[in-house]
């Protein structure tokens, strides 16, 4: 089969939305946006070997490569609605593209999210995906809402994902059922697409966790002109990594990739959100708070500062 | 600088379209989409060395990138909007940067196309450019049109960008001058966006030249369920390709990179396409007509046909 030929097999399926006009198959897809709605819009690269190990299971990374921008619009309190995909691939092998055509199509049939286009080309292995939400006008969530004595949030729990990074990289040690669970955090996370819908209203600002909770917080509040603190011991994270001390530290409040919802929200929304993570099963925990000034701070229980080597995820450091 | 420095600096300027509620910087941008209009969305990745040489000029780079997704807007007969770029880069190198920012902006600001997002990384060259239109309701040109009967057109010249290609490689020879023009299409195609919009209500069907004519002509005529031919003396090339023979015409029947609008009209629009090619000063060129049947076919004038090594472009090849 020739690349047009496998495009078609594993990725030309019937749009069941119709506000699908068009979708792959033309110069572009034609798209009727919901009347009185906003379009949300976002984009992320995943590159082999930074942001994925090359002997990945590809379904797992088809699963991955959706989800970590269905996150995005999650952290905008969008519904997701089309994706398109561009893929360089090395070489066409027709098992792993139905592998990687069944992860994504798992998690986009159970969003309703249709794939509306991309691209395909050889080279060295590189997704590209494009996320297309909407909410209703002027009400998405932004970073740059926080205000000076909003309470911190953030969903789930944190860390898993960049010790399963650490385990396989020899840097981390884990227990083997914890190291399964750690990577199935980091292969098929979770968008928290209901979330984000629901916390419409009641957060004031909102982002994903992806680059690491402290970086990502820092941007948060560098948007919303404050400054942030987290205390380390409110961090939800698994025992297997708060018995590791500063390195499991390190993971939940600078690793990244854990694609939970990181939110300010005031003080007089705890009880609604409270109810909320009960009525989503969802952990819903209060980790810091805004403040006047900048930066980003964690804290031990007594008000001093932890120090951490880096912050948060940079590509190029 | 650090990522998000470089990324502030070269990449986040104010956008003065309204629509965009909010552009680079959040988890995804917001914009608002015209009333009584579809959204068109089409993406394209670009690999080094697949793509374009490594050793490309950035600034034309910046302008190709976005060129290529703007044909694709023009082959619908839409208005260009916005555009997200996502980028892994081997290193960070400010000028080089700049360069491809100001190749980038100057088209972007000739097409009123705002950046409203992306991504960056670390990896191997790619650029993974999503671009979105708008065209009013049921009226974009789509490729699955097409009526045995209708004229087939293209506008501007075939097979110079091919033709720089080949120079480059060794496998053709062109003297100074055609070369410098060759590699000036190549590195600077100019999407037909006025063009794509004058043709909605004259076209039947259209798409851009991309992969080479005989190949994108075929995909054209497989959607609308008939067949082509194209006459190669109607062929619209350059005269120092005519002297190539058969190289030449190979690099204007199936080369590629022209980013031309082919496109089928009823012969009862031929009046109204000859005075549009003069309003818009664009060259359209009848070269061949659809039928009914399959396939697409490059004929002599005495009818015989023509088959070249290859009718188009395949990654996989």
């Amino acid at each position: 089969m020739n690349e047009f030929d496998l495009i078609r097999r594993y990725f030309d399926r019937p749009a069941a939305d119709p506000a699908v006009r068009l979708a792959v198959g033309d110069d572009a897809a034609i798209l009727a946006p919901t009347p009185g709605h906003e379009l949300l819009v976002s984009t992320d690269m995943l590159v082999c070997g930074r942001h994925f190990f090359a002997d990945v299971d590809p379904r797992a990374l088809g699963h991955k490569a959706l989800a970590v921008n269905l996150s995005d619009i999650a952290a905008m309190g969008g519904t997701a609605r089309w994706a398109t995909l561009a893929a360089a691939w090395p070489e066409l092998d027709a098992d792993w593209l139905a592998a990687f055509a069944e992860g994504w199509f798992a998690l986009a049939d159970a969003h309703e999210v249709a794939l509306i286009g991309g691209d395909t080309t050889r080279g060295p292995l590189t997704l590209s995906v494009s996320i297309f939400g909407e909410a209703p006008a002027g009400r998405a969530l932004r970073r740059d809402g926080g205000r000076a004595g909003d309470d911190v949030w953030v969903s789930g729990e944190l860390g898993m994902a960049a010790a399963a990074v650490r385990a396989r990289l020899g840097q981390l040690t884990l227990p083997e059922a914890e190291r399964a669970l750690a990577q199935q955090r980091l292969d098929w996370p979770q968008p928290r697409l209901a979330l984000g819908q629901a916390l419409r209203g009641l957060a004031s600002a909102a982002l994903d966790v992806s680059d690491g909770l402290l970086a990502d917080l820092g941007h948060l509040a560098a948007r919303s002109g404050v400054a942030a603190w987290v205390r380390a011991d409110w961090l939800p994270m698994p025992a297997c990594l708060r018995e590791q001390g500063a390195a499991g530290l390190a993971c939940a409040a600078a690793g990244g990739d854990d694609y939970e919802l990181c939110f300010a929200a005031p003080p007089s929304a705890r009880a609604a959100l409270a109810d909320l993570g009960r009525a989503l099963a969802v952990p819903l925990t209060r980790i810091g708070a805004l403040t006047a000034g900048a930066g980003c701070r964690l804290l031990n229980p007594d008000g001093s500062d932890i120090l951490l080597e880096q912050h948060g995820y940079d590509h190029f450091a």
